[in-house]
């Protein structure tokens, strides 16, 4: 029976005086104020009855009871594509009865000293961050500290002793460009994410590859980095799109980009697919529902989440990780809008 | 100084040993192994070599440490619309250094036996429920634990004693009919949620307030209830507008399911809005960005999640809440998807 916080106020009845009146044992009178629920329902009224008539108090604030939790920590929280993420987490978590804290950095790529000190502080079972770049110093504390961590996607470069789950962007931007050049385009426009986040390069790098291996030079001023929104898509979209030698197709960096492509090709009355092809990334659920429905990449990323979840339990747990990086495969999901260019090849 | 539950492995050294050795107090070792940021560097890269020279094990698994934590937990992980609940509880609860353990039903709008069990068991601050009905008994529960909750949005006719907020569902309802009659529509079908939730029967009893104010009847075969997901949406849409006598303008239960209904539409060759005008309901961002743009009902869905988790911590805080139910207004936020019937008046 762990020990009982509760005290009675003073004047006020003792759990002695509760069971006495009510005819059970003080250790039933305490399950029931701690809330247990191995007390049967007539008893437990009875109790609570007299409790009640006796306004009994528990004193002070109630004490939280630490359990076994995880932090999910995001730079940002982006909608669809933190859902996708938070639903993996979460489904691995729940079935190993651990609790899931979530947060995010405010658009800021790296913790802050502050925030590392209130987590250490909790001591979590584990961290898994998204989206995020540890210093190595961070990485240090974190590991001087025995809280194990995994990072979910980013950094296609990371230290071999950083466990890390992603997907294969290099390979996305690899299949996505094969799909438009197979079927005719040769001037292609690749809108992808910040320059300085290594995934956008990874998949720029795949765009380029699938150039090489079919022989056609890319053209410099078809390559663009902006960020993963809407926004971006629609303004880089419009600026494309506005050149007399416009491109053909462009690979947008995400759906949510591409939904700011479409946008673009509307507003300057051109037909997709007819007049241009779009291809995003990820393949979040709204994809099957644009119009037209969007050509994508799929990013599995309630695997690449629980994935994530089960390498940090396997941590935690002292598993020793038989490997630091897994990258999960991307795969090209063909809907309404890419088709060959107009004109033919 | 906190207790410090570290020992050294038999034959291994201890703080005392580490601190000697590299001409520092053994508190500061301690400052080290916990992690405390007010160590200078030189002095911390001096322990840490030593600590690792000596192969220093901390004693056993790290104790978790309890802290302010709040319950946050939805019925489901809808996508976006969770997503908007989710930020706008996390912007709130981190401005009070309290944390935020996110979990879902998986589906049931009612927590289990063994799920409040184990909240109850870890004390939070407190709990929102999103789209959770709790029992009487459950709610008891709760009270006798002192553990406060706040029910975010769902049932219009939750007992004055459950602190609520919500939207003004009746309002939205109300709105949105009015704009589609302002525009001379005169056979509206209206998709709304599940009959068993009560927001969904107040948006289609705001529909029935704004034909009534105009005079105008309604079609039961034109009031039908699904779910708030895409293929509901879709698969009343494509029922509706298969009949001869088909409604002029659809209002739909969500944004998401609208992109249904605007799927449907496509696939009957219906041009939206010249030959059909769609209203969504949520104003989630997508809205924004469909082909053609959304007209809908804002929910302020982070207002609401921000106003719910202000409540529950001045209930933590032990404040007496002036009034049980918000609710927070509704607004048509007009974009491209509606418009007057063909045809004219």
């Amino acid at each position: 029976m762990t020990s009982d916080d509760t005290v009675a106020v003073s004047g006020s009845p003792t759990i002695a005086t509760i069971a006495s009146e009510t005819g059970v044992s003080p250790t039933t009178v305490s399950k029931v104020l701690n809330g247990h629920s191995d007390v049967a329902p007539e008893t437990r009224a009875r109790v609570e009855a007299s409790l009640e008539r006796h306004r009994y108090r528990r004193r002070g604030r109630r004490q939280p009871v630490a359990t076994a939790q995880i932090d999910l920590v995001f730079h940002e929280f982006d909608s669809a594509w933190a859902m996708e993420i938070i639903s993996g987490v979460e489904a691995v978590a729940n079935a190993a009865t651990v609790d899931v804290v979530l947060s995010q950095l405010r658009g800021s790529h790296s913790p802050t000293r502050a925030w590392l000190d209130a987590v250490l502080a909790r001591r979590p079972f584990g961290v898994l961050f998204v989206l995020c770049h540890l210093t190595s110093a961070q990485r240090q504390r974190l590991h001087r500290q025995r809280v194990p961590f995994v990072v979910i996607d980013t950094d296609s470069a990371t230290s071999a002793s950083v466990p890390t789950v992603g997907s294969n962007n290099w390979n996305g931007g690899l299949i996505a460009t094969r799909h438009l050049l197979d079927l005719g385009h040769r001037r292609i426009a690749i809108v992808s994410g910040p320059h300085e986040v290594l995934c956008s390069q990874a998949r720029v790098a795949g765009f380029r590859s699938a150039h090489d291996e079919a022989g056609i030079p890319v053209d410099p001023g078809l390559v663009r980095y902006g960020n993963f929104h809407v926004v971006a898509g629609y303004e880089h979209g419009m600026e494309l799109l506005a050149r007399a030698d416009r491109p053909t197709a462009i690979f947008a960096g995400s759906d949510m980009q591409a939904l700011g492509v479409l946008r673009a090709a509307r507003r300057l009355g051109l037909d997709v697919p007819g007049q241009l092809s779009v291809i995003g990334y990820d393949n979040l659920p709204v994809a099957a529902w644009t119009d037209p429905t969007l050509t994508t990449v799929n990013q599995p990323l309630r695997d690449m989440a629980g994935t994530a979840t089960r390498m940090l339990l396997d941590l935690a747990g002292g598993v020793d990780l038989s490997t630091s990086r897994i990258d999960l495969v991307t795969e090209l999901v063909v809907r309404e809008s890419t088709a060959p260019p107009a004109g033919g090849r």
